[in-house]
């Protein structure tokens, strides 16, 4: 069995809170990402949380989408994790990145799947500057 | 902001396929790691693919638990993302390992939330044998 699929998470901080606390916003979001990376939608459930925050996810026949926001915090914890070939992942996060008004972001990408080496690809960039994307070093191959 | 979570994912391989088949079995399987992970439920949703396969997530106070299996590949994948110091990841995942026969099993636990270091901790383990753990080497923290 080879790679079955690839695992973004993306830390999406210095949010503006007010589209982080709008179910209604982030759920709104949240389907547009998952259409923008062309993801064929098969189940939404989001949930408000007291005093503020949202949790949301979307199954994909790809596999997921989920999101944890704080509002308090200006932050936003994301996931998105695709099978195959035919969908763009990137576009969901950077479609986000834009709506959340996100400042700084950590992307972090997993394969998943037994057999395949368990490779992270960790980028960690400022949105308003180039993007810097670099591969953990070999030693982490070898640990893992 | 400290951390906000730690996000475990856990690849079950040489699974029971008749475990993963069933909707109903998955469902309850996940509901009852999400009780033994001391996690409050909030939201469920479950999905079952043709000509099989099932995906699902429970969405809980302390963030969410998602789950997709492969019959035909004997794979599940499974994540379970928790804030706080109320809950137990681990009695979650080693419940499913039980309920589904797995009898490879690879655990990646990501500490999540923007301002902590991005580290990663790798279990690669037998069931059946001792559970190895290694942190990864300190290049990793440099790259990250």
């Amino acid at each position: 069995m080879k790679a079955l699929g690839r695992h973004i998470i993306a830390e999406l901080s210095q949010c503006n809170p007010d589209a982080l606390r709008s179910l209604t916003k982030v759920k709104r979001s949240m389907v547009e990402a998952a259409k923008r990376a062309n993801a064929e939608i098969r189940e939404i459930k989001f949930h408000r949380f007291s005093p503020e925050g949202v949790s949301g996810v979307i199954i994909i026949a790809e596999s997921h989408l989920a999101i944890h926001t704080w509002p308090e915090n200006e932050y936003a914890a994301f996931d998105i994790y695709t099978c195959g070939d035919t969908t763009n992942p990137e576009k969901a996060y950077q479609y986000l990145i834009e709506v959340f008004e996100a400042k700084k972001v950590v992307i972090t990408t997993i394969e998943r799947g037994i057999e395949a080496p368990t490779e992270a690809y960790v980028h960690r960039f400022n949105p308003t500057e180039t993007i810097e994307s670099a591969p953990l070093p070999s030693a982490m191959s070898q640990a893992v």
